[in-house]
């Protein structure tokens, strides 16, 4: 359209970038604004869920992509949390972080009641052979990528996973040792271990675990425990239907549905 | 965990119903304050946009999904977009609204220069067999679905679609008319009359391209841009590769590669 010099287009690319720098920022800043207008409805919202008889149980059940990072072994231990809370930073420089607290009951003879909290930081890593100190100074480079990270955190394993829990391997180095140690970092309790810095040795896709809670299972477990009511509402009131105001219409659709079956027996 | 009577649950879930509509205020008021924060970020952007040659049509044409809602034949009316901008409504009960507005520049013989300005707005549908009139009112129904609506606007067609042009076809109740029509309601100027109120009888997916727009392409533009900017330089230095340093590796490859061919013709 307009007939622009190169002189001038060298300058608004250079002004793209300054603004992109003001588009990223104001993200975090919205990203602040939103941690710091929920914290207090949040924190309502934990002391009313804590009434709620099983509404973690039914919460982490519900939701579909959850059931895919815990082994089967790992259900009851699962339906043993009591509360979930999420914490996110809401410095500037810290947004994206955060930390997520399991309230596990016990378990008799096999769990100890405990409250267990981990921690996630977001940090930028600028290049993958990187060394991790370098990953949070570094911040002018090209293209920093932001990866979650985590310190490994301390949980007291089930009784039933002696076998499998590393800190209970004698030999680790033994193929026997090897396989249990394995398991266990693929556990639950295993993901309590993850920081995110050795991958291939850790618990598969901790940050997404991560993510999970913080972004989706958290945020959205109301809406999660509704659903749970709605469908247990749904079945409960087909089998009234079909008990009860239900028979005259399941007979309508008995003559309505069968009768080519029943010619056919008849034929 | 803790005994908890019946009617105590039964607060609970009141005041958790409460707490969620509170979520969804400071959803709303996060939404307000983002938009009004990237207000003059944007208007920036816009201006020096206007400084990148084809800016846009390298943007248009770097999306994948774009593509999806475009005719070959709309593609030479894209490339003639000069100029997009999106403003977002403001007013807490108007998020989600917005409008987008297109500058066309002139094709010789064929197509007017024109801004164009499309508006769409998120309104709360509370069931399908509702009017449309109801539908804003209504907001105190069990679970309204938002949905975007949008005005018929206004626009110039290419000369090139005036057998597709709704306005010009005469009889649109032949089988010609009728096809003709149906063409011309699934073109990209056929978008502009898209409302969001007959489904299966206008451009599909009409509010999904709008969205695409308002979340999407211009939100993202100038990540659009710098990636087909890096596909280009990249294939540009592939094809410097080649021509120079490259000329041993080709050769190389020409003996690893055609000597089958050249054999089978020469056999």
């Amino acid at each position: 359209m307009s007939n622009t010099s190169n002189e001038e287009i060298s300058e608004a690319f250079l002004k793209l970038a300054q603004n992109e720098l003001k588009v990223e920022l104001i993200d975090k800043e919205v990203e602040q604004f939103k941690i710091k207008k929920m914290e207090s409805v949040y924190n309502e919202r934990d002391t009313l869920i804590e009434k709620i008889p099983s509404f973690w149980k039914i919460v982490l059940s519900q939701h579909l992509d959850f059931a895919n990072y815990i082994r089967a072994s790992d259900f009851k231990y699962i339906d043993a949390i009591e509360k979930i809370t999420v914490k996110y930073a809401s410095d500037i420089e810290k947004i994206g972080s955060f930390s997520i607290t399991f309230h596990f009951n016990k378990i008799e003879g096999d769990l100890e009641e405990q409250i267990v909290t981990k921690n996630f930081k977001l940090v930028k890593i600028v290049s993958e052979d990187e060394e991790k100190k370098d990953a949070e100074s570094d911040e002018e480079s090209a293209e920093p990528e932001e990866t979650l990270i985590s310190d490994v955190c301390s949980i007291q394993w089930p009784k039933e996973y002696n076998s499998i829990n590393p800190d209970l391997i004698e030999d680790k180095k033994s193929s026997e040792g090897k396989k249990n140690y394995r398991q266990g970092m693929k556990s639950f309790f295993g993901w309590f271990r993850w920081t995110g810095l050795k991958p291939g040795k850790e618990f598969p896709h901790g940050d997404s675990l991560a993510t999970l809670f913080s972004e989706d299972l958290y945020p959205y477990c109301v809406k999660y425990y509704t659903e749970a009511q709605r469908d247990f509402e749904d079945e409960q009131s087909d089998s009234e239907n079909s008990s009860e105001e239900g028979i005259e219409l399941s007979e309508d659709e008995a003559e309505d549905e069968e009768p080519a079956q029943k010619k056919a027996r008849t034929e």
